[in-house]
């Protein structure tokens, strides 16, 4: 007994070194497939430089839609369609302009400052110029304690990004609340308008935009972001003396419109029935070409569908590849996709989305519970080759958090390293020159290398 | 004895608990002090701006010891001084030029093209313009194959850069010989010149250069990088027609002259007679700025210093910080330093360099023995909230490499992120604004915090 069960597992510990040596040299297939001939950055040179910006109702999502299905069908998905969703139409309406005055010393003649600012997504515009002293605050606490003189004036929230944090992630969740609560916070207290600090820690002035949340009770006051020299330089005028603000923006929303998803498919050949979706969002702010945010997460997911296809692997599970609609201001496209999935009946066993832009990978967040977690844990060493060597608790995507909310579909995502995510997020700069080739295409090989895994041993 | 036994381990395990988060949270100041008030990237800006490029006996050279003793003495170094080596005085003497010329269908009329090409470094002048008729090979092979044909010809080396090598210096390695030999095998068989395909995988076309190093039995005959785009127009007009290069260098030796390694020193309290060396090397190639080689390993060695002055951590053992003079064409900075050390009788039982560019990073690699490399596997927990969580077999750097062969020091070399190093390596793009301000001070961090721990507990 002692004798065949010392046999027995020697079977099984060589059948599973068997299968990690194969599941190796397949990785490496991906590898070298993706690093040779891989097409993500010439898609996303296509995307960025012929499409460009492209938030939900602009000319620029359609655009995008027809650029994304046409590449979606030249991968060699088995089927792709695009699956419509009402989206949000917000448009910034004109250019956004702030001008800064001050007294000079001993003189009744005003200074002036151009300041570089950015109107928040979904805010509204002051339509005609809008002229209010500022009052800086550090924080919700500081603006509470600053409560009785803040009517009429322009609330400059002063809060810096945290650059202790190592995972920049952190600072940006940390700061976020200024940009998403602020304006409302402000506007409780008869604020005419607000002034956000940019959530970066960048070395530039590009302000940087991204969706605000008005709160329905209060007047829905214009606010902008503000790049962080002139932050700075706001302080400390305002250390000397008073500064007024005249403010210029336009913001609106049009009528809701017709967005889509768009979806590419292969088969599964053992359990069909069994999903799982790879995915990045289509839609970008429209102040640059969304390069890394994310444009990088939608190429590098039609370089897994290309991949899978060129090393001729017919998966035994059913792989969607989905480029979402409307992650930035509403995220009607992964609710559209999760609500569609759960009314057709649809078994989603696992998702990754890569939105954390088109850097070099570290590793992969993982939202599911300890078993799954234990899964993709024992997978580090087949990944760690390709840079995702860190496998940590946590993680996902907005387009696909919907799916784990509605069937609860275990989720990853990508982890590329964060140190420069927010030097370019919702900037001007997020352009395809800062997206480096080798980085975007290593982040893909990892992406191809998980899907693979999870569509052989299920998970 | 069983009691005794199990109170004495659990004091030892609390003991070791209490140590672990006692330098977990030393490490933790590092960190916040350097991200907070770190000054690494200042110092590039004036290192890169001011003084530039610093080849070996130039003057940039001069204007970066002066730079760099003054920064030093800043910095809170007990002692700082310059340490004389001689040096050699390798110049480019002009521009590089390379003008194709190829028949065109039909017409006696040649077309014309030039091309992007840097002289090696080291390498002979053709002073006056050489023309002569380009002969591509794809490796040595392919070159013993046509030795016969090669006479008065210019051979063009045009061996990839292997991008299936996730981690790039093995690329580095694989395609380095040609750099480094081609010429003088070229010359064997009567070669004029040679082109060799840069070393590098950008997506520009700008040449990289580098040393070479000729064999004094063959004539040393002028040798230029090709940016690759060019390389992949010249072997595509190759394979259509003939084509011949005009090529006109101006490379020369001047002889030798003084320079320095500049040292800064803080005392050890304890073990003042062991040493601890950290370091990177001052000059660099005369394109660019040497911005990331290796100004990013300069300013992250003072960075070092300052920050464990500002901590006010008295070390036990004796820290030097060097920047090492000559690493590019020679390792004379290197070779004087171990060669001074051991004659003085001095003790350097640990060396850490930084050469592989200030990109985020991702760990150390260590060169010793087991119980070395087994000490520094037992920090990772230590350095991995820091990015630095891949500690490998086998890293250093060129100019502490003397010390493990004059005393066996055990080195280490940071390792950083490797995808972009060779987009800008030696290339005139290595500037100030290809490098990233979090990134270069996380570098710093997991250097001080590795530092710390071999100056805690010996090494």
């Amino acid at each position: 007994m002692k004798k065949r069960l010392l046999s027995f597992l020697a079977v099984g510990i060589s059948l599973s070194a068997f299968s990690q040596s194969e599941d190796s040299l397949f990785i490496r297939r991906i590898a070298d497939q993706i690093l040779v001939n891989g097409k993500a950055y010439e898609d996303l040179r296509t995307l960025t430089k012929t499409v460009g910006a492209r938030l939900s109702g602009s000319a620029g999502m359609y655009k995008a839609e027809a650029w994304g299905l046409k590449t979606m069908q030249g991968a060699g998905a088995d089927k792709f369609w695009l699956q419509e969703c009402l989206v949000p139409h917000w448009v910034r309406g004109g250019k956004d302009e702030a001008m800064a005055s001050y007294p000079v010393n001993g003189s009744k003649a005003a200074k002036k400052k151009s300041l570089d600012v950015l109107a928040l997504g979904n805010s509204m515009g002051s339509n005609k110029p809008l002229k209010g002293d500022v009052i800086e605050v550090k924080d919700f606490a500081d603006l509470e304690a600053k409560k009785n003189q803040v009517k009429d004036k322009i609330v400059f929230y002063n809060y810096p990004f945290n650059n202790t944090y190592v995972h920049t992630f952190m600072a940006y969740r940390d700061a976020g609340m200024y940009r998403g609560q602020g304006p409302s916070r402000a506007a409780k207290y008869g604020a005419a308008a607000v002034i956000v600090r940019s959530l970066s820690s960048s070395t530039d002035n590009n302000p940087h935009t991204g969706a605000t949340s008005y709160n329905d009770s209060f007047a829905k006051i214009p606010a902008v972001a503000i790049g962080l020299q002139d932050a700075d330089w706001l302080s400390n005028a305002l250390k000397a003396q008073p500064v007024s603000v005249m403010l210029h923006t336009h913001g609106k929303f049009l009528p809701d419109t017709l967005g889509h998803n768009v979806i590419g498919e292969l088969k599964g050949t053992e359990f069909p029935n069994e999903y799982i979706t790879i995915g990045g969002h289509l839609d970008s702010w429209d102040p640059a070409e969304g390069a890394h945010d994310d444009g990088a997460g939608c190429v590098q997911t039609i370089e897994v569908l290309r991949t899978l296809k060129a090393l001729g692997y017919r998966p035994k599970r059913t792989i969607r590849f989905v480029l979402f609609a409307n992650e930035e201001n509403g995220t009607r496209g992964g609710n559209k996709y999760a609500e569609e999935a759960k009314a057709k009946g649809e078994k989603h066993i696992f998702a990754l989305e890569s939105d954390e832009g088109g850097f070099t990978p570290r590793g992969f967040g993982i939202s599911g519970n300890d078993q799954q977690f234990a899964k993709a844990s024992s997978w580090k060493a087949l990944l760690a080759p390709y840079g995702a060597s860190e496998i940590n608790r946590g993680g996902g995507g907005s387009d696909i958090g919907p799916l784990a909310r509605t069937q609860a579909t275990p989720l990853a995502g990508l982890a590329p390293d964060p140190q420069r995510y927010f030097d370019i997020h919702h900037a001007r700069n997020d352009v395809f020159e800062n997206v480096n080739k080798r980085e975007l295409l290593l982040g893909a090989v990892n992406m191809a290398a998980l899907v693979y895994l999870v569509d052989k041993y299920g998970y």
